[in-house]
């Protein structure tokens, strides 16, 4: 359908705090996210120095900084991921453990507030004349989780902290004051998180001081310059405002443009959707894997040019998919969008969540779409970014589930489980109950359970993969529904009586899918997906068949298996290659579980004559 | 896949005899085919004197000819569909009717068994002149009408009657006697036909021959002759043998085909085997329309240039619609593969079956693909081939549901019933029982029961609409699947328990299909089909669009709508026009039964930008 006239909504999100998640994909995975990634985490922080730094930092302990200057973000971040899991599932052996924590990293805080403990140990001088040297973004991912830590347990330790640190660049830097531009963009939704928490709006107008001193010189070329990178690689080549093309490091750009969605949900000012909208369509139409993965290239760890996809050298930084949530999530907020909500659904089930292997313990940073075999999870990184960016994004996927509209609720991902919900306004509570076997099956049964009936509107994503559905109600839902929007959802504007049940039936078939012309790398090959999740040929399933020695027909029907004896249970398909020898694919989310051995998501298309002629 | 080596399979027809159909698509349609379209038929045929010509060439009343110089095959073809019609439905005061009418038909016989009416009365010098005056071809529905009230019966009257005249050509045509090519071909399937009933091999041996006079000057150039034509109007341009292109009459080219077809199936000689491949995917692949509508043309009721496939001026005769199948029918048994029964189902739920209204009383002979709204059925024509073809191959569809192959069972088409099946060889008799809401849902459960456990080979079409597919028996079908072969079955080759049940489920979508670039009618236009049924709009559902003033996207989800109230009950769909006008689609074969208005199968497609880029 046409575009239809941009209308900004504003919705509210649903913390995930009110988002039970009970289903058999998600839950076990939640489990394993507490009971072994955050162990894991926190002991290659304790292990490898970044705790302890923090220690010195504050005068507790002797000893040098240990690391890399951007260390302390990977401590933040796990603690962050230990609030959301805390929010849920309390637990005071934890909980006393991570304050231990706090209390060192407020002790690491300056006296003026100013905190970075490569810094304070090593380069006290050093401060403020290097973009590249991560102070903000430290200090953003230092707010995000005091705010976390706040909201899980109403302790103030830390956000005391994150707040003198906010107050203490508020000082320095602003209108009339000092200029600065951060090499790594995290501050700037760090500081609408902390708005709103705190209520105090210099944080989101500091947030957006510092996006609009992007693109004027005050970054690349005054405090950092190296030829071979340029500013576009730090988002710094022209005013935000104007940015047309995704460009540079992937999880920057991400983040920069998650920020200034944020900074218009909370400034109202619209002055950067129309950048926005240009830019999302610049990434989702020309440079996103159908993984959901971003960032072509390993030298800048981000974009190139438009089409430019290799498989097998793709970098796909797991962080950069985690950040398309993050972006996306906002996105769908501010216009009401469900294509939107379609990325994080394909980030949720494929480019983020192949990041961490399922016993929760190993990682991926970078997240090829081919591999000959030698390319493999590991349990740590010197840049550890992605395990610890993974042990904040999933604990807290519920956020992602609901969305308030100005008349009722948005249903953005199907996940088993149950929600209670206040509508906007003077609108009712309401629980919504799921029940679904998503994403291995598209039906979603949803109860509305309420007090009395009320009146409010029921939005339910219709996915971009799906391309026909079923929806009934009784008697009460028309019977030609003409309530599909060109927003992507379907809409259910009804009296809702208690306990009335929805039945939503997205065909969920198995399809071919085909690159853009444009992508040289996938030219005259097809892709295999089943609802929201990309599959791959790993060698472990496939022994008759060698990598890109083999072609399959579009044609071709596949089987689908359920297997819930495999690879945590997962629906496997199976079908013949052109030779006629069986092949079966997983999901890609999944590879790399078992012995070692090629994968591909990608796989040549048999030529064929085509049948019928019309 | 790649095509694997030609094997001729000779699998054995099931006669419907033994397929009880259940459902509640098909039943009704029966019942109405028996209480109203026999009933016209026969009332038509009397009231228009084609059956008072047969008591008036019998000598048994006076009068001249009326009609037209074939007229004789309509009864024949209304007497064909009342024995189907008896074989299920035992009716007294029917047959009684019809036994008249044979008396009348037996009277009608010359002494030397000749039997035409028109040459009797009107012309008696005048036969075997003239190819084109259709005196086998009514004799060869004679036949085949014959057949029939023998197996429906057991009365040999007409049976005799059809023997003498088969004798009759024998002693006039054949080896060392004279040529003959019979211009609108029957009269070799027929022969074969008469060859199962009576063993006379004689029968398929003439058969043969009268194939083999074709191409080579006997007929046109000799006793027809007009330039507007040539010898590929009625498939005289070419030995038979020779053949790879479809030409001239749709009807005649069909009949033609599934003759040869029968010969091999009867004379295991496989020398048409070629041509018969070569025509087919000529046919299939450059010369068929979405509905399984073939010769495009009005001019020679037949075929022009490859992928010319206009949609309004679409000729579409019903009578080749059915053809098609008579042809693929014995494509199927002969060969053994999946593709012919493919095209078998798109006949039965759109081309052929748009044939015939819902109250079984009007019909189409032209079935195009978009009307604006001038194009209706009606209650008989002068050449009523259309409605008497539809009357005896709606009560015979059950043949097509099962056939017997070397060692178990083909399920070629899902119908809800039962059928009683004895195995080739010293196979097990087997009942298999078909619970499905084919084509609406493409679950189908088949309850395997028979007398003690056996072992035999239980084959299921997986259709070529079927991108993917569920497979389950219990334990013991393999979790993923390795036995769907390159013939398009899926083989479950096993030992049986009595009362064993399967459970196949296709996924059925929506699905928006373009046309092969080559036919220029189509271009920038997109189908839509679910499962088998090919979808149209119709003015009635859709007051806010006009005829091509619309245009939808491929990419827009469609809902799918139960309407058991509606056109007798059908899935509609539903969705969006580029313009955000609700539009509403039903099948196909549905159309023009209710108010007229614009009717179209292919739709503009709309131009959109496409998403993600790989």
């Amino acid at each position: 359908m046409k575009k239809r006239e941009q209308k900004l909504q504003y919705w509210q999100a649903v913390p995930f705090t009110k988002v039970r998640i009970e289903d058999s994909f998600w839950r076990p995975r939640l489990e394993v996210l507490k009971r072994v990634t955050l162990r894991t985490c926190l002991d290659k922080c304790e292990q490898t120095g970044r705790i302890s730094n923090f220690a010195k930092a504050g005068g507790l302990m002797e000893g040098n900084f240990e690391g890399i200057y951007f260390n302390d973000s990977d401590v933040y971040k796990v603690l962050e991921g230990v609030a959301y899991s805390l929010m849920t599932d309390r637990d005071p052996a934890l909980e006393q453990e991570v304050d231990r924590i706090f209390d060192l990293i407020a002790a690491a805080q300056e006296e003026d507030g100013y905190l970075s403990t490569y810094f304070t140990l090593e380069a006290p001088d050093q401060k403020w004349i290097d973009m590249e040297r991560h102070e903000m973004y430290n200090g953003g991912h230092l707010i995000e989780a005091a705010v976390a830590y706040y909201e899980a347990t109403g302790k103030r330790v830390l956000l005391d902290v994150a707040c003198r640190l906010a107050d203490h660049y508020d000082n320095l830097f602003g209108p009339g004051k000092r200029h600065w531009v951060e090499g790594h963009e995290e501050i700037e939704l760090a500081l609408v998180k902390l708005y709103r928490v705190t209520g105090e709006e210099r944080y989101w107008k500091l947030s957006l001081w510092l996006l609009e001193e992007r693109g004027h010189g005050h970054g690349v070329g005054t405090i950092w310059n190296r030829e071979e990178w340029g500013p576009a690689y730090c988002q710094d080549d022209v005013p935000v405002k104007d940015i047309e093309k995704v460009t540079g490091h992937a999880v920057r750009a991400m983040y920069l443009y998650a920020a200034m969605a944020d900074v218009v949900l909370a400034s109202k000012d619209t002055s950067y959707v129309g950048a926005l909208n240009k830019v999302w369509s610049n990434t989702v139409e020309r440079n996103m894997y159908i993984t959901g993965g971003i960032g072509p290239s390993q030298h800048n760890e981000g974009f190139t040019h438009d089409y430019d996809m290799p498989n097998e050298t793709a970098y796909c930084e797991t962080c950069a998919a985690i950040a398309m949530v993050y972006w996306n999530h906002r996105m769908n907020l501010l216009e009401g969008d469900a294509k939107y909500a379609d990325i994080v659904e394909r980030e949720m089930y494929n480019g983020a969540l192949s990041g961490i292997s399922l016993s929760g313990d190993q990682f991926f940073y970078v997240n090829p779409l081919v591999s000959t075999g030698d390319h493999h999870r590991t349990a740590w990184y010197d840049t550890s970014c992605c395990p610890t960016n993974l042990a904040r994004f999933l604990p807290s996927i519920g956020q992602y589930v609901y969305a308030l509209t100005d008349d009722g609720i948005a249903v953005n991902q199907y996940i088993d489980g149950e929600s209670e919900m206040q509508l906007s306004g003077d609108g009712p509570s309401v629980r919504i109950i799921q029940r679904t076997n998503y994403p291995w099956n598209g039906r979603i049964e949803l109860e509305v359970q309420l007090e009395t009936t009320a009146t409010f509107t029921l939005k339910l994503r219709i996915p971009g993969w799906c391309k026909s559905y079923q929806i009934s109600a009784g008697d009460t839902v028309p019977k030609d529904i003409e309530t599909l929007t060109n927003d992507g959802y379907l809409v259910l504007q009804r009296e809702w009586v208690p306990g009335q049940t929805i039945v939503l039936e997205l065909d969920m078939p198995v399809e071919a899918v085909r690159a853009r012309s444009e992508v040289v790398a996938n030219r005259e090959r097809v892709a295999i997906q089943r609802g929201p999740v990309v599959y791959c040929l790993e060698a472990v399933d496939n022994p008759e068949v060698e990598y890109d020695s083999l072609a399959i027909s579009a044609h071709q029907p596949m089987a689908i298996n359920d297997r819930p004896e495999l690879l945590g249970g997962v629906v496997t398909l199976s079908g013949r290659d052109e030779e006629g020898r069986p092949i079966t694919l997983i999901p890609y989310y999944a590879w790399d579980n078992r012995e070692p051995g090629f994968m591909q998501v990608w796989i040549p298309e048999a030529k064929e004559e085509v049948l019928y002629s019309s």
